[in-house]
């Protein structure tokens, strides 16, 4: 199963993409779709909408999530960041997958062991479970460890599916 | 020249379009892209995406424009709003328009010709300058206002372009 996970972002919107096996995860390609803040709003989220959309055509994901986003009092910043979100919503269900969405504190619990850890703290992580591979950006790192996670909840649902089959066989 | 203007919504998203001569506007349709709360996310940006697409694949405007939104303290409803409005922006773009951005009190300034109008006088404006038409919405009624909005001031743009050119000219 191939799992892309996606960090909402105007101007940085991290991708990564793992492989999962049973047990095993590989690492297959991260990134940065990026957009100027020298264009209009509008020609930004169609500039992120296609270099996403072009991610999932060259790399065929299976499933994809996004993280949730934590809403705080500063109104202009969750206007924004709902509009990157959109896209990132929006391009893995049009090429027909399912969008997980996780909160920071999931993310962090999986990948790391804790909800509250610092962001160096999952890059390492990260790196850990995937070995020796480059990590083109902080975004990609998110991006990865959103992919780890989804990946490890696939991994238990499918664990769980397999006990309640065997559990109705016996 | 025909325009759309577009007020966004997560659950309702008003259209409404007006074909614009010189100083004559005519009303061509309006409509309201609707999504259930008890669909995910992902699928309700698809869903509206798609309608809207639709909408301007049969309806060919010139060019769009989309209400500028109002940034309060509510965080969660800020996140909501941005990605239904990262939809209005999307679509047309996509469909290779220019999208133009007005804040509501600009819409009513032109409209009704003050900036705090009430939403009633705001609808009586927008029938009484487009004729007996059905209006499918409240939220259509607004995105008729902002296409009126827009026409005023490209026509607006116009006139100034031909003085220019007359002066340069002279």
């Amino acid at each position: 199963m191939r799992v892309i996970g996606i960090d909402p972002g105007l101007r940085n919107m991290g991708w990564g993409i793992v492989d999962v096996f049973g047990s095993k995860t590989r690492h297959i390609a991260n990134g940065t779709c990026r957009s100027s803040n020298k264009e209009s709003l509008a020609m930004r989220l169609m500039s992120l909408h296609r270099q996403l959309s072009d991610v999932l055509a060259i790399h065929q994901p299976d499933t994809s999530a996004v993280e949730l986003t934590f809403v705080n009092k500063d109104g202009a910043g969750s206007l924004k960041l709902g509009q990157a979100r959109a896209i990132c919503l929006l391009a893995p269900a049009q090429y027909g997958l399912d969008v997980a969405e996780y909160a920071p504190n999931q993310v962090k619990k999986v990948v790391v062991g804790v909800g509250h850890a610092e962001k160096q703290q999952v890059d390492h992580m990260v790196r850990m479970q995937l070995g020796a591979v480059e990590i083109h950006s902080a975004d990609a790192a998110d991006a990865l460890a959103i992919a780890l996670c989804h990946a490890h909840h696939a991994q238990f649902a499918g664990r769980l599916d397999a006990a309640i089959a065997k559990a109705g066989a016996a």
